[in-house]
């Protein structure tokens, strides 16, 4: 199946206790496409960067299967760049620069070849622009998702509420779980927010792994705990590629595979993490990512 | 199998979000011993009360297959007493009063009767007078298991390590295992621990879950959600009197059966926090018990 991702194509600059980078490649578009592309070989990708972007890197993405009719360039403009520096836990950043420069007033473009697309993954961005991708879509996709972040539950409530009313599945971390509820409890949170519209829930909680709610299901899988984290960026972006991904490949939305792509999105997030940015999922193979499910399976099962 | 217990049994003194109680029977080893009792009727506890102390629910412990002939009443002093208040979000408390009273001088005497147990459990205690029990013990027991905490970490390690290099289970939380070891990893600090003593390490994580290390395996178990967590208190002491009674029930040391055992305890664990202090954990049975581990296999179980 063919999956449409929407979102943010930038430079970062990371500092962690291991090391710091000049301007590297990130965003979450990058992020989700590369995850993706290791499950799907038609990936649409719709975003927008300024002249100064890093094209071989759009060559690179396109060699893996990503098609990038849609991806804007503005002459003269600068792409979105973000800066921070994470904590020594590796659980808490200051974010140091955000300069939204072509993201301040993205336009999302669906060229007419990604029209037919079956599953639909929105990164995080203004709420408003998320619900403009899928208003210019003619035909509802088998499965939309949608990231978003504490800013905008905080600022544009309404409008991301609306947006929330039009998709299928949500992926936000424990935080904002409960501050778009209101609810402490998880459990509880995830009842008060499938009534907004999402059928389904997923609540990442980075190293404490990720829950999976479906009406009265609910579903666990942890982290795979490392030896070292190198650098936590794009992390939740690349589980979010992995997870739809792994969906659009199997074309098989029921609880069972749904749980199976969970593990998925893990496998490739604890990937992500070994090395600065995108550079370790650059380098991965069938073969590499089923020894980490494997990893995961002795991790979590149980004869009960 | 039998299993010999030790620790605090005590007055505590709560307060949550939800409410407060007065003085109300807490202590490691009765939060132990009523987990450990819906799955071994042979249980033999040591500890020490004041004249003080309600001697209804030393009744109740041995309707329910607890010996207490090791329990020591010091007449004319007083129960060990703590108070503490938790915060909103239940993951932190504050203590308000601890009063150490008979449990400054306890001097654990093993009565003759208890000396061919099989299954070890230490509540934390000062770690020279959970060594102490071990020498007093004519022959070496099957496993035995420890708790302690970030006190004696960081006030008697070298106390604490020898007492490490005797046992085989070591119970903690992760924020004790990063001090403990000095490692922020748990994997690395899993190896660390591992190298001081018990082939057996159990990283509690409070809401989070718990790992389970043995050599190179790793087992990873999850805390229910829960729409509500009423008190934490005595959660981690229950989950260890729930392994430890599901490991001297089925006398199986093999790591699978670890495995079962850590989800054992997660399930008691999670009965634990419904109510305050003691009082959930007097109302269960089998069934009740089986329906919660039931629940964790629905959360956990993916096939992959």
């Amino acid at each position: 199946m063919s999956l449409l991702v929407v979102g943010s194509v930038a430079y970062d600059a990371i500092e962690t206790p291991f090391g710091k980078t000049d301007k590297i490649v990130g965003g979450a578009a990058t992020y989700i496409s590369y995850a993706a592309s290791y499950f799907v070989d038609d990936i649409r990708l719709v975003a927008v960067v300024g002249d100064d972007f890093d094209f071989e890197v759009v060559k690179d993405l396109e060699s893996r299967g990503v098609r990038t009719s849609g991806l804007q360039v503005k002459q003269g403009e600068k792409s979105f760049f973000w800066s921070g520096r994470y904590h020594n836990n590796m659980n808490s950043r200051d974010t140091l620069i955000t300069e939204l420069n072509v993201l301040g007033s993205f336009d999302p473009i669906i060229p007419d070849a990604y029209q037919d697309t079956d599953y639909v993954m929105l990164g995080n961005l203004q709420p408003l622009v998320q619900q403009q991708v899928l208003n210019r879509l003619n035909k509802r996709p088998k499965l939309v998702a949608l990231d978003t972040m504490n800013f905008w539950i905080s600022s544009v409530p309404e409008q991301l509420k609306a947006t929330l009313a039009m998709i299928d599945v949500l992926m936000i971390n424990d935080e904002e779980a409960r501050q778009l509820s209101g609810d402490y409890s998880l459990v509880k949170a995830a009842k008060t927010i499938q009534a907004m519209g999402p059928k389904y829930l997923v609540i990442k909680k980075g190293e404490h792994g990720a829950l999976l709610f479906h009406g009265e299901n609910m579903f666990f899988a942890p982290a795979l705990p490392l030896a070292q984290v190198f650098d936590p960026t794009g992390a939740g972006d690349t589980f979010a590629g992995g997870f739809m991904g792994y969906l659009a490949k199997t074309n098989d939305l029921s609880f069972e595979n749904m749980k199976r792509a969970i593990v998925y999105g893990s496998a490739m997030a604890s990937y992500c993490v070994e090395r600065f940015g995108t550079e370790r999922l650059t380098q991965l193979d069938e073969g590499v990512i089923e020894n980490r499910i494997a990893a995961f399976k002795s991790l979590m099962h149980v004869a009960l």
